[in-house]
């Protein structure tokens, strides 16, 4: 059976065509800067093929795609594509599980736009165009934020009043859940324990952190926004709030600016003046660039700092695991991480360290606590759960 | 030499006289509602005296102090009185020590005003009065932040934009300095240890911990300003800074507002619906009160989060001390918080743990880090710096 996984940002398309059950990817490819001017890249039996073309919305990439499916002899008729996943930011309190998509579902997305301002509209109008363009294939919402539905009320509520989350659904919902589902269930089959106590740091240009147990997520460091807990690429995660009312009086910004700099001007592009990239900052870290030196100093703490609060909540870990960009691909991060916890008695192997994006087990014998690198896959997990649907 | 310590809050004034260098309190008192009724209350060999007058400013505080001085003959003539040290809430990152008061010096209070624009102006009102009504003594600035000024820049700076700490002083101060420095270094001596790693709760109506090392604190949890780090009274403590648009958004309340909602109505206010205090807080939870009990288990997380964090960047802790209100009384408190870090091997004896008030180690003997109540006493750390400056 064909399945696609979809991936819908405000200005981008991410797919991938599975064959299912055996979850082989047949094709895959990018749409970008949708409402500029428009590209799209497809990778097909390990070639690329990158074309500019014009997009004004969603609509016209999505009709691309279709076509393009064809053209590859992917399909030969749409019908054989028997379901559509759709990866949705913000799944508010509603949903913990994947969805059948039904005119209530994209009703109740609607009314979660306030909650994901930037996200959730795409994901919508994709949904719609889906539904328009291929109105038989089983069309399913995977929520970012539904693996987290699991933490207990102490921990996804603010200590704030009480009825900012009775009228206005104030809570920490988590994000990147999909992810931290994937790899988290990856840790517990590697460690042959239902039961593991798991912390996964799933950390990219946006990043997370999670505890998890007996494969239930306990706590999760994005909150309400994705702009909470761990320092990220352009975004600050956790800050004083009183800054915003600070800045607002005395730099004469608005609260919509403030915002926009805490989320596109911050964490390592903020305190580096260089790039948000993480590769760049270690660059910079080697030619002595004191600011990047800097940045990579608090990126590590913040993590470490998350890391020591979830292995405390948990009661102790059988396993840390490195997933998405940074995670899978940085040694010296990975390292930098490890070595701040040596307290705890947790090691790293710099031999088995040296490695990117490929499963591994990089701690040591003597370590009180394994240390994996689990490359992430949130599209196949996209790809699963509409295929459970689509097989009804 | 006989030292008067004042603590000035926007509509109190809180005053204790030492013989020094004994240490002795002489007479203490506290006056209340300045600005709106008035009341003062007046401690002297063990009795209490409370007065209704009119107190439309600080001034008539201070005349009526220095009139009761001399009607309890703690003082013949105000000459004897020879320093008055001042509690100051914000020295900025310009004063990691407390310093003579100049002109200079009130002129840069003045300057930090933006960042303490509830504290600093009545600090300064009082200093002012005390200048000019007891000109010949010795006047000395305690800051709340002075003690936090040692810590690395990689933990006091905000992953946001670096020149918003160029030119606005956006960065974490702390708060509750002299406290942390007077209990950190009791249990120095306690230990016997110099270079020993402390971490300090200080928890009552406000509240912070501190990781202390070789009696400089490396890191702290309240931020550019007292409401940061952990839930509170009143004070939320760490949120999604997000919360601030949304709320702006959606519950179309004011910046203004919602600060000082964060400020007034959240932490153990917010949650429980029923009291800031922590003691009401308890007694619900005995009475079955789930918000009650909610909020207590918010409380001791985000406690035990902060110990987590410092114990891991410490490396370890020698101690964990309990002081304020809440750490010195509540034996439940401390039993909560103890009993999550078991994980660390820390544990304390019930029986000993059964005080309030008192300074006592109350680990037991196998537990890897001592834990002691240790009372604070932020008023002798006042009357011992201002007799510092008074002899010279």
């Amino acid at each position: 059976m064909k399945v696609l996984a979809v991936n819908a940002g405000s200005s981008s398309l991410k797919f991938q065509v599975y064959e299912m059950p055996e979850e082989k990817v047949l094709i895959s490819g990018l749409f970008e800067r949708i409402g500029i001017d428009g590209s799209y890249t497809i990778k097909y039996q390990g070639e690329k093929n990158k074309k500019d073309v014009s997009l004004p919305t969603h609509k016209e990439a999505v009709q691309i795609l279709i076509e393009e499916l064809k053209n590859y002899h992917v399909v030969e008729d749409m019908a054989e594509l028997k379901g559509v996943g759709h990866r949705v930011v913000h799944g508010g309190d509603k949903y913990a599980d994947s969805v059948l998509i039904t005119d209530e579902v994209v009703k109740v997305l609607e009314d979660l736009v306030p909650l994901a301002p930037l996200h959730n509209p795409a994901n919508i109008t994709v949904i719609n165009v889906f539904r328009e363009l291929v109105p038989e294939a089983t069309q399913v919402a995977v929520f970012d934020t539904g693996f987290h539905q699991t933490m207990p009320i102490e921990n996804y509520l603010y200590p704030v009043p009480y009825e900012w989350y009775e009228k206005y659904s104030v809570r920490k919902y988590g994000f990147h859940g999909t992810s931290h589902k994937y790899v988290s269930k990856r840790c517990q089959e590697l460690l042959g324990k239902d039961d593991a106590k798991i912390i996964v740091c799933h950390i990219g240009n946006g990043g997370s952190i999670s505890a998890i147990k007996d494969g239930k997520c306990i706590d999760t460091s994005m909150g309400l926004s994705p702009n909470a807990g761990i320092m990220m690429g352009t975004r600050a995660g956790d800050i004083d709030s009183s800054m915003i009312l600070y800045m607002k009086n005395n730099a004469g910004m608005s609260v919509e600016e403030i915002d926009n700099a805490l989320n596109k001007k911050s964490g390592l592009l903020g305190i580096s003046g260089v790039s948000s990239d993480s590769r760049d900052i270690e660059d910079g870290v080697k030619e002595g660039n004191e600011r990047c030196a800097l940045a990579q100093k608090m990126y590590v703490r913040k993590i470490v700092n998350y890391i020591a609060q979830y292995y405390v909540l948990l009661g102790g870990a059988d396993a840390i695991c490195f997933t998405a960009g940074v995670g899978e691909n940085s040694k010296g991060t990975r390292s930098d991480i490890i070595s701040s916890l040596a307290c705890l008695g947790i090691k790293i192997d710099p031999v088995k360290n040296d490695v990117r994006g490929e499963e591994t087990l990089i701690s040591t014998e003597d370590s009180t606590c394994k240390v994996y690198i689990i490359p992430t896959d949130e599209e196949v997990m996209i790809a699963r759960d509409t295929y459970a649907f689509a097989q009804k």
